[in-house]
């Protein structure tokens, strides 16, 4: 412990681990002011304790690389044709990862939930046609051992962000996991998330940065892509950005997508569905397959102007 | 549909079940420039389907009637003899009910998780010696029979508001039912939660309000006690306020206290800890046990002159 | 300055007038991680520097004594015979102090912009014939002479409360000044904003929570309560409440009112109309007469519960 | 009056002009539920209105066509040395804008607060030898004759964007308003303020997102380039991106600047300074010379990318 006196206010400069002193502890006190936290909180995922870029490699795809991966596809799963026609599509556009929710999170008990593991057995046949890497969500910890048999990644939910027992539980498995931020979490609050996952001992972990809640009420949500270089910066991790969850209309997708990329994103989550209209959920911030092959290739120009590929 | 014919727009009114037709599916119609929505999204939480006050009884005691009932206790259950000597204490001075961790949602995967198990029957333990009813966290819809077990009242927090799967588990059991909610969720994202758990036929709910994230950094997060009329107004179910989270400092926890009463609380859930300064969590916003004493007797007051008892 | 040296960071602790080095030049030296002030960045409006509450006294009433002072009336003055008729009712009931605004601040410029020096013509004309008070709006320095000739207490809405040339300006008279937080104003940042018009010499501030704004939509803004005790806590000057802005919905606004007593508030300004329904603006959050003279019996009750009177 | 009538719900639609029937004299009607605008509350500004881009043109410059306008400089000028050689090394870069504050709104009535009038006159002697058109603050409509006479661009910051008689003085004016966005603006509020601008005449109007206050604090603000693509949606006036306020530190600013054009920002506003270390406000966000003209660099690319210039 060191001391600083002044006239008006004396400094105790404590160096050490920060568990051993609860800071709440000392912060109740009736003679102290403010406790003041130098240390950052998580270790694992930050710059300190590993320096170089983490690399998260899926069948031969790596996030984290000079290559910006792109992840396409409804917001669910629909029926297999639909799931189907969608892999074919995107794969030949180069897509190498389909997304589609096979459990939906959905605000409302009373809207269209997914077709469970049926959905995920449609996503797997779709792959098997066009050898597309499948991302999709796990919302409960007893789905997780299921959810992994089927997908090549495995999504944690913006709402899941802080469910602790479901991070602990894909933080027990070695696959990748794609890990949303949630609609109030700091970046920070998003690495000690992250944290939960390497502490388990599974380091393939994606932060994905899809709009938090502000004010302002013209868009979904306000995506933050400032998280971009500032988690680049404070970690070793792969940062993705999900423009359609972000702004929630199609017609703002295209300039944030272009704008991530930019700001240095490793991978982008769009939305991408045949016939918006007739989507079961979000389909109004879904783009249609002919604006979204337009799109890569105004993505592949910026990734150039960047010294990155797509 | 109803047409209404203007110079500039032409307004559909469409009056039915809104589920037949996807407010997205319209919006992505490119003529389309707004669709609103008129009905609420919930149903069996609001007043207009159950106009009388609900009354949730838990062993003797109402919540909702005309007595503001006083749930509180330590962030964590950290002894056996700690939570027994809290129980004594708080059941002395006629509070119906005691809160305490026992799997605890920390931000960190270093920080203290609560005792588990045994917490809970530490928890019971202090409960039959003084009659005091339990009320305790569930993370995991595994837990959830475990968790039934020893509680009296099962509490949902914030981070878990969106836990669709654990609402939809709490929702087939006949427990009580404390839902907190999120720090960012809106008013109504609360009451489609409570929706989900009343969906499934457990109509024993208590909502509480427990502080939103805001730009303000004073406070821990910034409670807002208008949800609280608000609720009352939407639905039937009562409310509750948690102002130790809400504010995150135990020197405005009395008069925000005063204030949810005022307001037209149901109930309050109040953080006192033996000795605040060596608490394992949530220090700073834990009232020693003299203060909360000294509190009761001023929110007796305020009970009196809104013609409320405690 | 003092050294604490550890295995993975050093500490600078430096006392003294923090405004000699620069916070951010000192940041922005590359092997600085971080720099925290702890000195607080106010000085006259503290407690520090003044343990004791002021007192703002208006023509024999006052704000921060035992009585809480109520100050109500129409948003804007639309007419002199409106405005008397509301002083007359108003004064009937034993309020104090009358609001109107003279000069409006409307989101729109085709918005009703109120009616000029007329208006304030009128409330003085209101005034004369009741001994009631009289609280108008100060937009533009250019105005404030002109202002100061007519009301008795000038107030500084929210949208002005950074306008630090017209804090300036008010600091230059002598007049009570009534400065409402802005709608992204830190309670910290209020404080800065009393001390531009306390650094001139005028120490007659009330300072007003009226909202903040949030993600929430189901009230016009969210009424920070906790700003109330944190404010009373960290400056000696009074603390009045605007549930009316706060909430923006009439049937929030008493309980509202309710709870910021119990908060400690020291006055609340609510929003009184004849005729809500054909008031030219706010007229959804403004109380019917008979409804505000039975809220004020409310009031009393509770004032009475916390020991003061109204 | 447009009537369809429903089972639980009875929709009125109404076509014509809003203001004849206030919204809210209807919504304070008991039997009405919710009343919902379909126009848009802004009228000169908007595309319907005036459906081409509208280019703004400063002395050979154009704000709105194919190449991207920088303005950069430093926070406050300091000194007649520090302004003159910022003017000469950014001219030298093919800048043709220099920002730099006379009059600055500070938040605390100690810290430094622009040279004033003096500010202004280096501005022009820094310009005279460069040809570098002069951007600089107004706060106080009475200096508005006074900027007038100095700069090529007025600026009016984020705290006074809903002051609204400093509005309505720079719209009597002819010179180029730069107006950004308020910390708690919503994009129509922004609007809206620049409505007031033009509907006194004045079209010369660029509208600037600079970060909005959220919970976010890793960050200054969080800048929402989503602000870009709408704003160029909804309206016909330039946009430009304040990278440096948004983020609030200099490391962040270079990504984001480069986002900015790729979201389809019409211009960046930049700040720089020769020796960030001593700068008198904001040294922790500026960048330092060497590295603008690596940045500078950097946005030629994206530029190209979208197919515009710098």
């Amino acid at each position: 412990i060191h001391l600083s006196q002044g006239k008006e206010r004396t400094i105790l400069g404590v160096i050490g681990d920060g568990s051993v002193l609860g800071e709440q502890a000392i912060d109740s006190i009736p003679c102290v002011e403010q406790v003041v936290r130098i240390m950052k909180p998580y270790k694992l995922v930050g710059r300190d304790f590993h320096p170089d870029d983490t690399e998260v490699e899926v069948k031969g795809e790596t996030f984290g690389g000079r290559k910006i991966q792109l992840i396409a596809g409804p917001c669910a799963v629909e029926s297999r044709a639909m799931i189907v026609e969608a892999a074919a599509a995107l794969s030949k556009e180069g897509v190498g990862f389909l997304r589609g929710g096979a459990f939906k999170p959905r605000t409302s008990p009373y809207s269209f939930q997914g077709l469970g593991e049926e959905g995920l057995r449609f996503m797997r046949e779709a792959s098997e046609g066009t050898g597309i890497r499948i991302v999709s969500e796990l919302m409960d910890p007893r789905d997780t051992e299921l959810v992994c048999k089927y997908v090549d990644v495995i999504q944690i939910g913006a709402r899941n962000m802080q469910n602790f027992r479901l991070l602990t539980e894909v933080g027990d498995t070695d696959k990748p996991v794609l890990l949303k931020r949630g609609m109030s979490a700091t970046v920070v609050d998003l690495l000690m998330s992250a944290e939960y996952i390497l502490s388990r001992g599974n380091r393939n972990i994606l932060l994905c940065e899809r709009g938090i809640r502000t004010f302002e009420n013209s868009t979904r949500n306000t995506l933050d892509l400032s998280a971009v270089p500032l988690l680049k910066n404070l970690s070793h991790l792969p940062v993705i950005v999900d423009p359609s969850h972000g702004v929630g209309r199609w017609d703002l997708v295209e300039p944030m997508a272009r704008a991530a990329v930019a700001a240095g994103a490793d991978g982008l989550l769009i939305e991408v569905h045949p016939r918006p209209e007739e989507a079961l959920s979000d389909g109004s911030q879904s783009l249609k397959p002919q604006r979204f092959t337009r799109l890569i290739e105004e993505l592949r120009t910026i990734a150039g102007a960047v010294g990155r590929t797509i």
